[in-house]
């Protein structure tokens, strides 16, 4: 078999794993040949792509990124897409089957795709651990671990000048990196999307940190929202072109907290350097057990399927019934963590 | 209620936050009391142990080993051994139950006090990963992560001589931290105690890579036997009292490798830095939440059951149950693995 | 001799291993008795400091931020300042010297008190390495090390996008965190507050980078500022208070040199992370041998000098002759790194 | 001009950078040529090289090991060894001159070589910082960093269990590496080859630190004798090959230390993990510098020089006055950490 390979959307630690592991059992266990498609679905709608030897995914395990490239492209727009335009060029360059490492975007355009009779299999990749169909993703955990980090180094800092510090990880929808960082780094209050807060609620779980003579150190999670809306609008200013702008939840809180419980506070937006880098060993073995069991499911033909992790196990289960449930934070988790705030 | 904690056999990383897990959850949820036992079951028996306050456990989920200390003490034992002395000793002090942190020894020791009508709640500690009940326990991820570390420091060094490494990591009984670590540094060869191998094997296995222009990295768990034990005697000194020795595995291989193929060959045995230092963010969480869960299971009057986690929760099992049963890789995980190989 | 120990201003990873230094040196040597004054010259001046056995510096080579606390106080202000009301505290409390751990600020208020009677040695402390007296400062290697660790990350990143990243570092005055990180980093061009440029001469070496089929990666000092301010005008926004703000560099340089090239650009700022966690080896071994020659100085009653590394060796300078000259970056270091930019 | 590069004798951390600064600096400033030499003085033997084009730095600063290679191939030896078959080789290939990376041996190497007629320039390379004409050599602070987090990993179980840890670092003939390592981690007690002890004094060491209640922590160089050879004597085995053997100085020490002083000892040896893997910021960063100072040193046709270390300054010293000299530990800095033992 000749194999397409691509990964489509926000990168993230791993997804070179997925792309060795994939190639290395494909090679070795089944003889397959394989093309890796350039920055995603726009490779794939352009018909543009390379081949991938076994001496070039050599390395590969530890290195940040993806060597394919990356974008956002629908591969329903755009002439060359939608499944005849897409099939013609699979045809016409003799792949017979495409892996897809995406998000729910990219897994749900394969489950279409799939559908109208393309040969596709999926990979879930999400560093905010957002797809309820697996356990974890990759890229998470090595997100959590720079955020840890980061966290134990604002510690120190904040105590010796007895400051305030907020720090925003990623977590559009969900807070999990947020949930774990904070767990890990002993966050006074941990602030997610699935669970706002008000903003006297926050400052209570401060006060009460800093009446106990420490430090307060909170994590917030980008997605994050007051209950109390007001507040946060009363902050905003205009941005780099004269918009009204909101920053980020960290860049509001910090003024209101000191504002209003006078402990000096600074915030810190670790951005994009929770997505970058070398990933950690947990990454790097699920990322490579995915994609071995990716090439199990393309020579067992089961498209319109994803690769999963339930437990210790790797699983392959349809895509249409994956996607579409978001993994939020249930309550039972907040609660246990909430019991080490303030 | 008034609990007490101990830590028993050989220390690991993720102890000290499963302590403060558990004092702040009993602490701030139920008002609890606590007093930690010195050195594991010593404590117990010699009635030895000291008051734990909140303040006490301040910054600890990362902090590596334990503030209790450790032994390797039977409870049965001594003087003040035994359920009938244990118990009393507990009424004395006003001590309404324990939560023992530690192995299958610990572990099976806690089941047979409770037997006897102790209350006591197990926290299962592995770092070799080998106690069935649990996915992982805490510390392998950390272990992993810094045998990972190892490896692709050693890669660099091998290339550069064209020299084979035999990295020599801990797994007296499983191989679950060379299958991650080697899986993860992308090893040319993983040695496991569940998957003896001949030394014909793995040279062809090394060879193979020379082959391909590379420096072959073996990775090899301490546990590990060869199916040839003729080869391994050929090989064996004296030790630092004029006694046979065999050394550790790595350091028998190395010579081996060298001799028959000719290819430079070093080992290195990465020994107690693997069971030391702060632990890794994932194992901070698992850490945290289990000793939670233990005040749950102590206030649930669980007696004689484990905390253990399944999939993303955190279970309470019967240790009875739970103890007995070796968490061998199973073969799938290491015919997965093998396909990297050579 | 009971000697006082203080810290001042912003802290940075290595005070507590000086401190450490200091105390195990005047303990085991002169069998000296120690306090700290809480929270830099505040403690000093309200009379508040508190006794440092030799236990209580254990383990604080690693530890970063400070124990004693920080402020920005001036001696020379407030009812108990001044060098008057400072002798009568010392006397009334038999404390004989004072060790000032500080900056700029710090050095020159203790050489006027030193003027004025006072006995105080100075250790410099400056993060960003802006002290023309010593070769390095402690702190300033780490912030180095987390900043190029950064740049390795956003990196990878980058390149899987294809695009250019403005990392912001710490560097007011000078620009050694970006010229070290960069270099370390591989930047693709170094901004730095010696060496103002124009926008059009960082667009064109970001061109240059695309053009060679790569992801511009920019490190930039806080302190930087273009030539042409006039561009930097028309991008300021207002702040959180709807007062004219300008925002980091980074984060006015990124949609500049987006607007500019074309080329989709991100920021990320640092910040805090920098100063935070533990020192690195470098600096550990530097802030422990300053600590314990801040000793000698005062055993040699060297009153009004400071310790300051010069080569491999620590030396004693008077701080008269060591303050007001800024450590900027030479030409012919920034024509150096330059020669790698574009 | 063409210009050959080599690296030679055992890796270290930063020689890819040193590479990568050369090709650098040699084609941006002078459109210079490169070929790299295989496996050090092979290479030029055998004349065995391959080109060395920009792009094939890319990324080169932050990788462990050399893509050169090495080997300990002596350039006198062999049939197209010595300075007239070099030459020949040279002039055929159109190679104008040299760049040498190694220790004392290519330098010296290098050096008759260059009072042959030959274009050959220096750059000093030795882990162990063993050469006295540089402040610092690249990969010595990368070693250091590395034994400095292993000690701190090492003594958090020693501390747990109450135990004395030897640990072993590199350093044959100077101590280097364990005093900076020793110093940061807070051993109580350096052994180096400068400095030879008695295993009486050093078992006074450990016992006075388990007096206070703390678990002993001893850091030793590889190349350690004790004064009383004795000892280590009457502790020897065989080897794989029934040879008498000493085993490294760690391995003797931990069992005396035990007999002697009744506390539990271990022993680990960090061996190849202190030489692989990224360099650190600090080494990339010198490294570089070397690396584009040994092309000005080609240009300005400096033959028989090697690029120096100086306070912060990189300076061009003659190899003759260079080499020749071990740059030993110097009693006042052995003394200063000295006050720190026990």
């Amino acid at each position: 078999m000749k194999i397409g390979l691509l990964t489509s959307g926000g990168d993230c630690p791993g997804l070179n794993a997925v792309i060795r592991g994939a190639v290395l059992k494909g090679v070795i266990s089944h003889d397959a040949e394989f093309v890796g498609f350039r920055k995603g679905w726009k490779g794939v709608v352009e018909g543009d792509f390379m081949p991938i030897e076994r001496h070039d995914v050599r390395g590969l395990s530890k290195q940040g990124g993806t060597i394919l490239g990356s974008s956002r492209t629908n591969p329903f727009e755009g002439e060359g897409g939608g499944p005849e335009n897409i099939q013609r060029m699979l045809d016409e360059n003799g792949i017979d089957a495409i892996i897809a490492i995406g998000g729910e975007g990219t897994l749900t355009a394969a489950r279409r795709l799939t559908d109208a009779g393309l040969n596709i299999v999926g990979v879930p990749k999400t560093i905010d651990n957002d797809l309820a169909a697996t356990d974890y993703s990759f890229g998470f955990d090595t997100a959590v671990e720079i955020a840890t980090e980061a966290i134990d180094r604002l510690r120190t800092t904040a105590e010796s000048h007895g400051r305030c510090i907020v720090v925003e990880v990623m977590g559009r929808h969900v807070g999990w990196i947020a949930l774990h960082s904070g767990m890990a780094g002993g966050a006074h209050a941990i602030l997610i999307p699935e669970q706002p807060q008000s903003i006297d609620q926050i400052c209570e779980w401060v006060e009460s940190v800093r009446d106990r003579g420490r430090a307060p150190l909170v994590v917030v999670a980008e997605g994050f929202h007051l209950t109390d809306m007001e507040e946060a609008h009363s902050h905003k200013g205009l941005d780099a072109f004269n918009r009204p702008r909101l920053g980020g939840i960290a860049e509001r809180l910090a003024p209101m907290i000191e504002e209003r419980t006078g402990i000096e506070s600074r915030d810190t937006v670790l951005g994009h350097i929770q997505r970058g880098g070398a990933p950690s060993a947990y990454d790097r073995v699920l990322a490579t057990r995915l994609g071995m069991a990716a090439i199990d499911a393309v020579y067992a033909r089961a498209w319109g399927s994803m690769v999963t992790l339930r437990g210790t196990d790797i699983k392959t289960v349809s895509i249409a019934e994956a996607v579409g449930t978001l993994n939020v934070v249930p309550d039972a988790r907040y609660d246990e963590a909430r019991i080490l705030f303030g």
